[in-house]
């Protein structure tokens, strides 16, 4: 099952299905086309973890890390599927990054690894923008990754039986292959991420992890057109205006 | 004007106003001794200030910066007046830092330091607590600043005109002063941080920005008494469960 928020013509806010390349509620249809698409969650946090593919540490010239590298992007940083963000004024390099994101279903703490499916309500995909002129001399990724817009999500929620487990993830620039790489290449699992995460912080429903990024991140443009497909999500797309 | 928000006898959650021992809200009164205080405000982020006082600058071996080192507090951190905080469970070293915290009143994005005031509703107590074990050894302050209730706040949203220029700070455990200092030894204004934190981040309403500590951390310890004056704000407290 496919989850989407959107705006009907009334205004209203609905969470409906997209499994048929129809959005549902009740007993009326929408077409995607023209429906105003919200994020598909709207979460008190987003936890993000960094350098959890091996070959994106190798082009960051970074060590793994033997524990998850645990951020922050927070609530001004949600964009929706299909919209334009603007990039922060007068940066050298910000980047693309896309990502798996899980969205948590409950209200959860110190949840084992074994256990952890169960709070996950499913995916969708997450392009982490980047601004690395200020990450790369701050301690806290904070003007680096949490500036407005810097976490366009959507355009739904897939279900965990939706996902393969080897699913591959794709980053495009106006059409032209940036990322491609497979979800069974983390270094940290959904579950253990999960796990160490709670183990610290309650999660809550609609928060979101975020679960790093393959190799071949590279800077956004003015007028890009930037696509996040992930086998059984789909495809976030949004433009840029830098 | 203090604020105070709490959940009168029908479990309703109110905000009043506390200006003279009393709480009122409508024409009600209610007991400040018996009232179940919550949270004076509910932020989607709390966005910190490190190293925003010189002497405590010294004493953690840090440089001053050349601009303010952010870091955010997560929702999870928010914990009460009166409440009972659980540290984080085997470590070595978690500190008390007492802080001015600034209460945002609406959304606002790029706000000149002349103009920061018109946004700020008002100022309260919080307590930094920090896990030092964590802190110390990653580079996001995730385990080392976000772990739940790692932010008690309180008692009363106080608004700006209650607060001196000068007003003191003092952090006492068990009765026993800590930290003493006042908000006029601050390296970056308030105005000064919010033109710098809105030229990257909108803040929301009940938003908070929490503006650093002074000189005298030390390790909080199972069944402390907590205590956090600010003059014009009020006394924030709370226990410690270890």
């Amino acid at each position: 099952m496919r989850y989407i928020r959107f705006r009907d013509p009334s205004g209203s806010v609905r969470r409906g299905t997209f499994d048929d390349g129809t959005i549902r509620f009740g007993d009326r249809t929408y077409d995607p086309e023209t429906a105003d698409v919200l994020p598909p969650c709207e979460p008190t946090k987003i936890v993000c973890v960094g350098l959890n593919y091996a070959d994106h540490a190798a082009e960051r010239d970074s060590e793994l890390p033997d524990r998850p590298l645990l951020f922050f992007k927070t609530p001004n940083t949600v964009a929706a599927h299909g919209s334009t963000v603007t990039l922060p004024d007068g940066k050298e390099r910000v980047d693309w990054e896309a990502e798996l994101a899980v969205v948590i279903g409950e209200q959860c703490r110190n949840v084992a690894a074994e256990d952890a499916m169960a709070v996950v309500e499913g995916y969708t995909c997450l392009n982490d923008i980047s601004n690395r002129d200020d990450q790369d001399r701050e301690q806290n990724w904070i003007r680096g990754k949490a500036f407005d817009n810097a976490a366009p999500m959507g355009p739904v929620v897939a279900t965990p039986d939706e996902v393969p487990d080897d699913a591959a993830i794709e980053l495009r620039v106006d059409g032209e292959t940036k990322q491609a790489s497979s979800i069974d290449q983390f270094i940290f699992s959904v579950p253990e991420l999960i796990a160490e995460i709670t183990t610290h912080i309650t999660l809550e429903a609609g928060d979101v992890i975020s679960t790093g990024t393959p190799a071949g991140v590279g800077p956004l443009s003015d007028g890009d057109h930037v696509e996040v497909e992930i086998d059984g999500i789909g495809t976030l797309e949004h433009d840029v205006d830098a």
